[in-house]
């Protein structure tokens, strides 16, 4: 926890004064093992970040005066189509875009994602919502994520996606693909990476028919995590 | 596992023909679910990788006849210089380092590590075999990275490092560095990632005085995994 979010029902005093008792005080106490008049930083939810100087710190609860005068950086120009991958997965690639900067996440379906998944209490909103705050607090940023989800691909491709992708470079990450993955393109991307197996050729023709380029990261087959890391850190 | 690896031990016939009993049957059962005829990719450990057709399969063995008839992926000309990770952490950036292809690993302490990680059995030789080897199967290799285990940062960067790192640019991820990390330098790298919290500036110093850049990745702190995949994707 890099940052310390702040939401607005932590305020006791106006816009200064935060209260906190949650896992938050936790953190704070055994990790930063922090004491009155030491200064954090914080940032509140959406809004700006800043910095909190401990004026209360017990078991209960940490009290801190905020000064929130810096905007949170820029967003990542990315928009990251990706297929519903195993939940244990899924919550850490959710909790690295966010903490990467990307503002937009499409979870969708293909041939190759179990069933199974679609059912993971991981696609909550209260479970979506904890991972894209952890990505914050990581990344030092407050502005959450949007995340649709789209469980049926067919639709999603030829109704939805050509209206997402306005104004972006389209790639779609295939092991197969003649074409390496450029670098840094100075353009906003939108990427596709697959579930694990990668895209079916049906699905790859369908990317490649909306707009996409297929492009490689090299003959090996990386785990999701690594793709979407890398190949967000080669184009950007 | 995209790849199974074969050691000298599991041939039953000379070169040809294999007999497998314990978690890669399992896998070869319960996630590949194939049959008799059925050919799955193999590489013989550090050796040629190739295909291996399956000749019988029951709950007790799978025997195959392989052909192992080509080269593993080059090396990616990465030494990777690590400090030290939480165990957890550990397995996966060491299994993810092996799957992109990267073939030395240096672990290496640094003032923010916590000192109970190294008491860790990640760090025992079974247990790292055993996660270059995930990684292998995951990208699709057979050479098995070598890693070496520093616990002592001076005397390290002092007396190994420029033997180390000679022919290569060196690049330390440092995210209040002046320099963005480049793109596609095409040379070999040693890249020293350090800790969460990072290198404390004292270690920066040092590792600049053995001839590293500190360059960043952007405003927002990434886990070391993603710095990791994210740097090496973007210079290599």
């Amino acid at each position: 926890m890099n940052l310390i979010i702040l939401f607005k029902s932590d305020f006791i005093d106006g816009t200064k004064r935060v209260r906190i008792q949650d896992h938050r005080l936790e953190h704070v106490r055994k990790v930063n093992r922090s004491s009155v008049g030491d200064e954090l930083r914080v940032g509140l939810i959406n809004g700006n970040i800043g910095v909190g100087r401990i004026t209360l710190i017990n078991e209960k609860r940490v009290e801190m005066d905020v000064v929130l005068d810096r905007k949170p950086p820029a967003p990542l120009p990315v928009t990251l189509v990706l297929a519903m991958v195993r939940p244990r997965v899924f919550k850490r690639v959710i909790t690295q875009a966010s903490a990467m900067g990307i503002k937009r996440i499409i979870v969708i379906n293909s041939y190759r994602v179990e069933k199974s998944f679609w059912k993971s209490p991981a696609l909550e909103k209260e479970s979506l919502t904890k991972y894209l705050i952890m990505g914050l607090e990581q990344g030092q940023d407050t502005i959450v994520p949007e995340v649709l989800i789209r469980p049926l691909f067919k639709p999603f491709v030829e109704d939805e996606l050509s209206d997402i992708i306005k104004g972006t470079l389209t790639f779609v990450a295939h092991p197969y693909a003649s074409e390496q993955c450029p670098y840094n393109i100075g353009q906003p991307v939108t990427l596709a990476v697959g579930p694990e197996g990668g895209f079916i050729p049906y699905e790859i023709k369908k990317l490649i028919e909306c707009g996409f380029t297929a492009v490689h990261m090299g003959e090996r087959t990386l785990h999701v995590e690594s793709a979407i890391s890398g190949m967000v850190s080669r184009l950007m």
